[in-house]
Order: C-alpha cells, then sequence, then structure tokens
C-alpha cells in the first residue's frame, strides 16, 4: 500500500515514517522543515543534532535496505499538495531515490501542522502563521482528494484540546443531541484554550465539510500530547532517533520535566496543577495510525477516536518525575508558578477512548520503569541541554 | 461615538456607513475593493456603476454636510489592521480628508470577508482566498483589540448557513445540553453546507477564543441572505445607491430573481425548491447592527443573534416574484433545475429570532409592495443586465 506521510520530518512523522516502512508499506514522507526553522528561529535548544530528511532517508535505507521517498516541499501551496497525487514532480525538490512518481497514494497521514500552543500566542505575526499554515495545508488536501483521490483515505492528527474541559463526559467525537422532543447527531461541543487547538477544531470543521460534500473516508485522531524518545526503529542506528524538544514551546510536558530534572532545573507546575489531560507513548501514536490504516473509515465517514491512553494531572506528572528522578540520584524540585495561560485549574474531566483499543491498540502505560528508561536517554545527552532555553514566558 | 467599518465599501457596508454618519456617529470605512476587484476578474455584471469609495464620501459630504473618513487598505496584513488602533497612517492608503488619525474607535462593524458561497466553491484557489481572507482579517482584529482596545465592542456579521439544517430547533447561538447526568452551555452546533459558510464558523471559533482569553465584548449577528437596493440615505442622491449584483455568485437569491425576472430569464429554482431560509430587508441590516451597537455586548461577552424577520423555502420566494412580476407585465417563468449544491432539499427548519426585536428592532417584511418598489429600480436599469452572466454553473 503505497502511504504519504505530510509532515514527516516531525516528532511523530519521522516515526511514522519508519514504523510503516518496516512493515512494508510503500512510504512517501513530504515536509519544509517548518519545526526545525522554527527552533532556529526561535532559538529552542534540541536534545541532539538530527541529520536531514534525505540523509535519514538514506540511513534507513543502508541498515534495511528499505526506501523511504522524500519530498520536500511547502504543502501550504496547492500546487505542491496536487504534484503529490499528479504527479507534476517539478513542484517537488526531492524525491529520494529518483524522480519517478510513486502513484497516486491509498493512503495519507497528516501530520504537517504548526504544533505547539505557545508558538501560536507569541504574539499576531506567529498566531497567524499558525492559522494559515494549518489550515491551508489541511485545504489542500480536501481538494487534492476531491478532484484527484477520492477513494484516498487520510488518518489526521487533531488534538483532545478540541474539547476543551466541558463539565460533561467527553465522547469520541460525535454526541446525539436532544432539544424540545426532537434529536439530531452531531459534532461533539469543541471549544480549545489556545489559538493553535483552535486550528485543530477548523481542521475538523474542514474535513467534515470535505466528507459531507465529496464523500471523503476520513480519520481524525484527538490526540493527548505524546511523551517518549526511542521506538523500535530507532534503535536500529542512534542517527535514527527522532528529533527531541525540552522547551515550553515545542517541549511536550513529560519529555520537558524529564529534562528539566535531569538538569536540576524545577518542574514548573503552572497555578494549582490541577489542569487534568489524557496522554499516550509514542510507541502507542505509531501503533493507533497503524491501526486506523489497517481498518480505515468508510466511504463518507468522518471516524473520530479519542487517542490517549490513561490522564494525568500536570501535579501527578510532577511527583511521577520527581520520584522517579530522585530514586535515580538527580536533584529534582518543584516549583508551582503562576499560570501564564488562560484555563481551568480544577475541573472535571471524564474523557471515553475506547474505540482505537477495539481496533487492537496495546496500550502502553507511564510507569515508573518507562520514566526511567526516559531519563537514562535524556541524561546521556546532559551536556547538550540548555537551560537558558526552557522558560519563554509566554502569556496569552 | 467613533465608528471603524471594516468591508465598507460592501453591500451592506457602504450603507451602514451612511446610515451611522446620518446618526451623528464619527465614521471611518475601511476597504480593500475586494468585490469590485473580484466582480471584475469574474466577469461579473453590476446592476448599475458605483463611484469609488473616496468619491462615495464626497458625495456624502456635498449632500450633507457629514464627514466619512476612508482608508484604502488590506485588512489581511496586520499592520494595516493595528494602524486603525494605533494612528500609524502610514499604512493607511487615503484618509478621506485629512491624515489626522481619528482615535481609538469605541466600536468596529466587521463586515470585511468574501461573502459567497459559489465564489468559495470555485476552484481551489478561491477556496483559499476565502480562508485566508476571512481567517485573517478576523484574526487581525482580534490581537489589534486585544493589544489596543479591549474595551471597543465588535459587531460582526456572521450567517444563520453556520447553523446548516439541523433536525432540532435552531437557538439564538448557545444551547444548553446534558448527557449522562451532567450540563453544560456551548455554542450551537454548527455545520454549513458550503466553505464560506464555513470559515463563518471559524469567526464564531476564533471570536469566542478572544473573548475566552482576553474578555473581549463581541456580538455576532447570525444573519440570513439579505435582500433590497434603497434605504433612506441612498434615497438622498441616487449616485449613493449600494452595489447590486444579480448573478448566481454574488446577487442574493430575492435580488437574483427580480433581475431575472425584469430580463425574462426563468427563475432558476436548485431541485425541489424547499431549502428553507430566513432573510431580512437591507433596511433591517442597518437597525439590527445600530440596536447592537446602542445596546452592546457585555465584557467577556460573546453575544450571539440571530438576525433575520421571515422565513421562506427557494420556492415560495420564486412563486412570489412570479406573481409580483406578471402583476407588472413581465413575462417570467420559472424552472427547475438539477442542484448544483450538495444540501437537503426538503428539511426541518425552526429557528428562533426574538433577540433584536427584543432590543427594539422593527422587522420589514417581504410584502407583495416591497417587492413591486425593487422591481421598478431593477426595471429602470434593464438596459444593463447582462443576461450571459446570471448563470455561472458552479458546482459542489
Amino acid at each position: 500500500m503505497r502511504i504519504l506521510i505530510l509532515g514527516g520530518d516531525g516528532y511523530l512523522g519521522w516515526p511514522t515514517a519508519m514504523y510503516f516502512s518496516k512493515r512494508g508499506y510503500d512510504v512517501t514522507v513530504v515536509d519544509n522543515y517548518f519545526r526545525r526553522n522554527a527552533c532556529n528561529e526561535l532559538d529552542v535548544g534540541m536534545l541532539y543534532p538530527i541529520p536531514t530528511l534525505v540523509e535519514r532517508a538514506k540511513i534507513w535505507h543502508a541498515q534495511t535496505g528499505l526506501e523511504i521517498k522524500v519530498v520536500i516541499s511547502d504543502l501550504t501551496d496547492p500546487e505542491a499538495m496536487r504534484a503529490l497525487f499528479d504527479g507534476r514532480v517539478e513542484h517537488a525538490y526531492a524525491w529520494a531515490k529518483d524522480s519517478a512518481f510513486p502513484g497516486v497514494p491509498e493512503t495519507v497521514i497528516h501530520y504537517a501542522e504548526q504544533p505547539s500552543a505557545p508558538y501560536s500566542l507569541i504574539n499576531y505575526k506567529y498566531a497567524n502563521i499558525t492559522l494559515t499554515n494549518n489550515l491551508l495545508v489541511t485545504n489542500n488536501l480536501m481538494f487534492a482528494l476531491r478532484d484527484f483521490a477520492r477513494d484516498t483515505h487520510v488518518v489526521h492528527i487533531g488534538t483532545m484540546g478540541e474539547y476543551g474541559t466541558p463539565n460533561i463526559d467527553i465522547e469520541e467525537g460525535w454526541l446525539d443531541i436532544k432539544h424540545k422532543g426532537r434529536e439530531d447527531h452531531f459534532l461533539f461541543p469543541r471549544q480549545a484554550s489556545s489559538l493553535y487547538h483552535t486550528t485543530k477544531i477548523m481542521d475538523t470543521d474542514l474535513m467534515w465539510f470535505g466528507v459531507r460534500m465529496w464523500n471523503l473516508s476520513i480519520t481524525d485522531l484527538m490526540q493527548g500530547p505524546v511523551y517518549g524518545i526511542e521506538t523500535d526503529e530507532s534503535a536500529i542506528d542512534d542517527r535514527l532517533k527522532t528529533l527531541f524538544n525540552y522547551d515550553e514551546i515545542f517541549g511536550t510536558v513529560v519529555n520537558r520535566f524529564i529534562t528539566q530534572a535531569v538538569v536540576g532545573y524545577p518542574l514548573t507546575v503552572y497555578g494549582k496543577g490541577g489542569q487534568t489531560r489524557g496522554y499516550l507513548n509514542i510507541k502507542d501514536t505509531l501503533q493507533c495510525v497503524e491501526k486506523s490504516v489497517r481498518t480505515p473509515a468508510k466511504t463518507g465517514e468522518l471516524r473520530i477516536f479519542n487517542q490517549i491512553m490513561e490522564t494525568f494531572s500536570v501535579l501527578e506528572l510532577a511527583e511521577l518525575t520527581l520520584k522517579v528522578g530522585r530514586k535515580l540520584g538527580f536533584d529534582v524540585e518543584m516549583k508551582s508558578i503562576e499560570n501564564p495561560r488562560k484555563e481551568a485549574e480544577e475541573h472535571y474531566y471524564n474523557p471515553t477512548y475506547q474505540g482505537l483499543v477495539d481496533i487492537g491498540v496495546e496500550p502502553h502505560y507511564l510507569t515508573e520503569d518507562v520514566m526511567e528508561g526516559m531519563f537514562k536517554v535524556v541524561a546521556s545527552f546532559k551536556e547538550n541541554i540548555r537551560k537558558d532555553v526552557i522558560f519563554r514566558g509566554i502569556k496569552w
């Protein structure tokens, strides 16, 4: 099966590419290096340097004999998106091995979005970059599917943050609503607490439009914050590790807390720390996406799963990091700081997340052992960690 | 009170500017001529030529002694938007009388959007123009308010099309939802049947975000299709008439049907014609906006009104046009054509629309007399009507 991964250079994109390649899929990755460029522009450190995407594909080929095709192009340009479906390769900078068009993809995995809430609220310029990047890529994909590939299945990564923290149980994407004696089936109400998360609500709107108008087939995965570094495939060669950020902008909370613990930077809990979210291991992202690809949404279906494996409050995560870190001999402190975000610090939170387990996903959990493993990897790069870039002071 | 009208050259923008100017408000209008340029680009006829915005302001001044300040600039550029709040007039092409900054506006009326469903679905390029124009202007406004004018009240024009045609009664913007023994208050579920209408859902998302994060004060008016040509102010001088489109892209259905009837072009009913929507006279748009300005939303409130005065099915509108047209001696025919849109042709439709009447709006209704008046104006420009531009064949 031909798989096209949009955003194939990112934290999730590259491990996904290797995971599918290893399992016999014909994989093409596309990226414009948005994340790398943003990290440079904002002076956000990475735990270790990573090779270019073309270089990674070459290392992968040398180690496994498998080919991952690489396209470097900006998918906010509709012509660049359409080239991936109609083979006009002049719009792509590089294909890894040769310039032959691999053919219309049977599945598209769409990660090509600016993924950070603080980035989206640095100021109005970064807000606009987030809006236009995320919505144009998704819209260009909808129109390319309409015009060239209505049967292609899309797996998109949404976010649990689309739902916010409502006072009712969160269902998997949809809700039957009774009102004044009548009833209808709707998207579950959505209200996000960052501009980035709001663009994901808009993605859902665009995809729901495409499904209704053109009978597209889409799986939208409402993902929680992901943690982890290694996957089975990255273990093949150290240079195949995915990028790892540990700062306030691009570092997800577990990854960031472990890094802070390693360098003796107090764990920063925003306000009361009662903010509860669903989390998952990077290995489970790969499983969830692959199971979704193997059992696709139906024609004319927007299928939504909540992609989390367990829930924690920020305080619980800080306490777990503290416990594991101290056990390993690190000098870990915890500090509550004034919340730079406008969000509920204590709230009801009861999401459903059964759909992905039902199609075969076997969850990993954030045990002390798992965290200990992450600590060891992060500690091995301790000399690379820059304390000065962890806190960025972005408020909203 | 200082009023800033974004999109002040449009079908609703210009009559709004005169209406407020006449009532003693200090009015500034901003426009980038998007609509005029689009009409030229797509070869969409107007019923009569209209003077430039600066020229209109001069005619208005000559006739009434009142000043409407004019700024020509593109509000998708955040610097152009911010200049309207911080007075850096180098970003504005022209202020009508002099270059003095009128001061921070106390109210902003936001019409600066691409308003056509068919335009948004001509192809992927027009889809992207609609997305970026509508969302960047709204987002730039949110950030300008956050940074310079948190107390300024915004009146935005949304659309009843945001709700679609749900199988439950449509409330005014909000809905209390009970689920599994718990309850919360949410935006009424939204799912639109065009890309344009979807951008208005996204506007609501952006404004709801601004309200929650920065305590902004916003009134969002869910408007139905507007009909009409003349207002009390345009009657002062023929050259003050608002622009009037009669084609499938920019002509709203009543305006278009009357024009078709005048030139003997059969009234085109899409499919069964059971599509029911809420409608209002352009005079009522002006009333609704002014009443909203006079009784603003509270700090931290997104207030939503459904801005319609009565509902009709397309078939009912065609039959009314047929009856009035024939009475006036026009040779009117009606023709059902295959629906070029994907929409329900028979559906439940029961919207609430009480809020605007409660704050003082006195509805006009689409009587035979009102339609007869419109027929007479349109007929007086009969020689300008181009039959060849009415049907455009845009499908989705």
